[in-house]
């Protein structure tokens, strides 16, 4: 039997009930003029994901019941599979199973990921049946996200028991290679249960996390049938032919109760289905994989995109020095938003070098964007003046280059006030790991693009993008000459940090992957260099957790996915 | 039988295994001198609490196992529990029973809360075994704080299985009148159970939470025999009769097993004890019940005094506007630190009243700390000059206020940098539910002391702490003049907000309880008022985002308790 489905890959926003709800009957009637079967959407769809502490409002979830209503009385006789918080015990992260215009059957998710960015056990209690729904003959489970990573999981439960076809719904955050191994993980499933998989994942940016789409089907050999875009909103349509096997032999059912827990169980549940009339051929999607800087170029396009946007800002405001951080910022602003809504601010000091205000204007015509000069210094010295009684007699050091950056904190966020537009800081991930910024200066803004993008990857971003313009959209000597601060005669990066080829593999070893110090050493790593960096990172929690929010990129990003007490005296070397 | 036992009450640092550990090392030392039996410590002591992703590093575990060795080896023939981090098929958080410098058994934490500031399904796995130790025919349970919240929970298991005596060691941190709660929860477990229930509370601050102490013993009849004090690292030592009741009968082993899931499991295990020699009679202690204003101030100040200390500072600074939320904080951080290690500025601009002057200058003389003036009109000029070209043609407003409060905000810091002083911010709980600061302005600082405390009870606590000197140590002007933010002319806190009397408990309906829209108009709200409030609150998350942490001290605060996303469209109204 062939079944036609449709994946819609929604980029819902949260707490945007009536928005999500109109979007999604929308998705539902255009997948209705193919003649589609079943039409799926992402785990939580009308709510969004995570939609966090909204979960305790009672009229929260409330509301988010009216919507799946409308769903279910705007369904049509599609047959209709949607993510939405149900109540009972206790909250459930739930699918609903909708046809004919009615719910027919609620499926709740059985394991809460409740690690890295997850807080599911904040919120919902466990699923404990599983169910096989049956249209026409055709059996099929459906489960949501996290359980389709466990092995004797909600999947093979409901292959043992005759399902010949597995959905499974998603909101997964994107990090670097995600989607490979999310392939690698459904293909064991796929192996393990001798279906074919459907696995729709939400698409969109919602502060800190990106979902990053690549919806994809594997037929029941692990092949790749369609594969949706990533980082786009779209429907991805597919036929799947498969074989009817009948209900669970008996055998095969005795295996199935050793499977579940105490208080689990299974049964199965007939979906109302008539035959889709005027079916024509669709067409066979297998959008191409983005790979390497491309890939995290369009998860910060769509990060920065999203959250400006969702949030109701009309342009950003970026601090340009010329340097290549914040010429990068510049880049994907003005590549997610257009060149009109970008506004950059060059605010030169006595230490600002002839080439940096070179860079800074060459950059901002090549983006062709405006570019404003304010300058610090008088600023700057009615500061020293105002201070100067008490400052007496103390060398001039951090306190005066903080000063400055502070300084071009306060005109950043008066423009941001005065025009409505939302201020995107500078720092990447190697600055915020050693705290090599200063709080309410060049931190302070809305949103931290860069701010899971080590230095090197800064670089490599920089040249990917030149390379795909075909010329240096980013002036080349950005990519070539010593980072600097500028907040003092002849600084450079390296006077306070080792070179960032050195510190970034050491910043991955221990702030992403939890070496130890000794496994840091082995790398190859000078002994005090290592100390030097660890240390570094250990006393800047305080820096961090005041940070603005920004994207994540990496396995492990600074924010939800890195819980650090400030207080904290463990020293690992 | 007579069994002595010392709850010790410490207060460990987050991550300072060696300190921690010295610590534990020294109470049982002084315990020892006292005949005691069992010497009690409170949950996860050897890395104080909560250690957060510290406990994701398989180096931080390891060293903490050492910290239990030397506590093992060091604690000589007393009977000593501990809580550490346990290894096995995950973490637990568990505790290590010592006796005759062997580790005797291990208890591993059944109820693992993830709510509110707790993440402990994030670390750890649930225990499943749920032991009874016996010395010398006395037979005893342990289990580990959220256990004792729990009908049917393992205090029961552990009575059914012939526990005479249950010892439930804990890190629970204060909100106001938690200590009432605790009782009589521990109260119900002792009617469940019949049998006394010695509670051990950590004591100290730690980032957004205090641990309030106030351990205690309830007898078989839930009568209070011994309470420790509250906010304060002491030794509490009592004297408990216990009846022996010997073994479980067979009745009551049928009704266990009931009560334990399928991979649960109950034992006995003899731990060896040797008769204490000169024992003499100990004081019964019985600490009076802080209550009210008394309590929260404590709190305030433990808080502070530990947030400051344990981060390694010397001294603290504050911007003095001569305004009531300033003046308290002030006040705090005297009683907390000492008068010599407080600093204020004062930082007056064109808008500042003489009153406001006086004021700050009277109290600052009241408290015996210096106070500086450093006008910011100068520094504010020269922004203006800096932004006149392009805000020309435009209206003053937020933005020429934020700037000033900026100002502000950069002259504490370059005090911070220069000396080494912790910025104390100064902003309130009513101000941060509606956003009525500014960011990096008011908002700049390390540590927001008051940031949990609405504004009514600002100056309830004000009232307390004159009242408590006898004389108005904080003048009386600052406690009956309007508020006023002094950023433009004649401005009041009520030109944009409620007054607080009406504000305060939209803010505890909304912001604390979840109550709906419906619920807070039932209230006797004004609708628009509340429609104002609501969305104020809504939309002032990315600024409580980037705000410093503060002391909890209601039973949700902003912070870790209270988590929303910043890209949200929900509108409860």
């Amino acid at each position: 039997m062939s079944i036609r489905i449709a994946l819609c890959q929604i980029n819902p926003t949260v707490g945007d009930l009536s928005g999500n709800t109109e979007k999604i009957l929308s998705f539902i009637k255009r997948a209705r003029k193919k003649a589609v079967d079943i039409v799926v959407f992402p785990e939580l769809a009308t709510t969004g994901y995570p939609p966090e502490d909204l979960l305790l409002k009672p009229q929260f979830i409330e509301d988010n019941l009216k919507s799946l209503k409308q769903i279910v009385d705007g369904s049509g006789e599609i047959i209709t599979i949607v993510g939405f918080v149900d109540r009972g015990e206790g909250l459930y992260n739930a699918a609903a199973i909708i046809s004919d215009r009615r719910l027919i059957d609620v499926y709740h998710k059985r394991h809460l990921p409740n690690y890295g960015v997850f807080d599911e056990y904040r919120y919902f209690v466990r699923g404990r049946r599983f169910p096989v729904y049956s249209i026409n003959g055709l059996r099929f489970g459906v489960n949501i996200c996290e359980d389709i990573w466990h092995e004797h999981g909600p999947a093979r439960i409901q292959a043992m028991n005759g399902a010949e076809m597995i959905i499974n719904i998603n909101a997964s955050p994107y990090h670097m290679g995600k989607i490979s191994l999310r392939e690698e993980i459904v293909r064991k499933r796929v192996q393990e249960c001798g279906v074919p998989i459907v696995y729709v994942n939400m698409v969109g940016g919602q502060d800190e996390i990106v979902f990053d789409g690549g919806s994809f089907v594997l037929d029941e050999n692990g092949e790749v049938v369609v594969r949706g875009r990533q980082f786009k909103e779209e429907i991805i349509y597919v036929d799947i032919e498969v074989m009817a096997k009948g209900r669970t032999a008996g055998k095969r059912r005795a295996g199935l109760s050793r499977m579940l827990r105490d208080d689990e169980s299974i049964d199965n549940v007939r979906v109302p289905w008539k035959p889709r009339r005027g079916r024509v051929a669709i067409k066979r999607s297998m959008a191409r994989l983005l790979s390497g800087m491309e890939e995290v170029y369009s998860a910060l396009i769509l990060g920065t995109k999203d959250y400006v946007h969702k949030n109701g800002f009309n342009g950003v405001v970026i601090g340009m020095s010329g340097g290549v951080d914040s010429s990068l910022v510049a880049t994907i602003a003005v590549d997610a938003l257009g060149r009109d809504n970008v506004h950059g601010i060059f605010m030169p000091s006595r230490y600002t070098s002839r080439e940096s205000y070179e860079d800074a204007f060459t950059h901002a015509e090549n983006l062709g964007i405006k570019l404003l000069t304010i300058p610090i210094d008088g600023i700057f010295r009615a500061y020293l003046r105002s201070l100067s009684e008490y400052f007496k007699g103390t060398e001039p050091g951090v306190t005066e280059e903080n000063i400055q950056a502070r300084i071009r904190g306060n005109i950043l966020m008066a423009f941001s006030n005065k025009f409505g537009w939302l201020v995107l800081t500078t720092g990447n991930k190697s600055e915020m790991s050693v705290g090599y910024a200063t709080l309410y200066g060049d931190m302070a803004g809305g949103f931290a693009v860069i701010k899971d993008v080590p230095k090197t990857m800064v670089y490599e971003l920089c040249k990917w993008r030149n390379k795909k313009e075909g010329r240096a959209l980013i002036p080349e000597r950005v990519l070539w000459k010593d980072p600097s601060a500028e907040l003092k005669p002849d600084q450079k990066d390296t006077d306070t940090l080792p070179p960032y080829p050195v510190l970034d593999p050491i910043l991955k070893a221990y702030v992403e992957e939890d070496k130890s110090f000794r496994e840091i050493l082995n790398m190859g790593c000078d002994i005090a260099c290592a100390q030097k960096v660890i240390s570094m990172v250990d006393h800047s929690e305080y820096k961090r957790r005041q940070a603005p929010p920004g994207i994540k990129i990496t396995p492990r990003a600074f924010g939800k996915d890195r819980r650090f007490p400030i207080t904290n005296r463990y020293r690992s070397y």
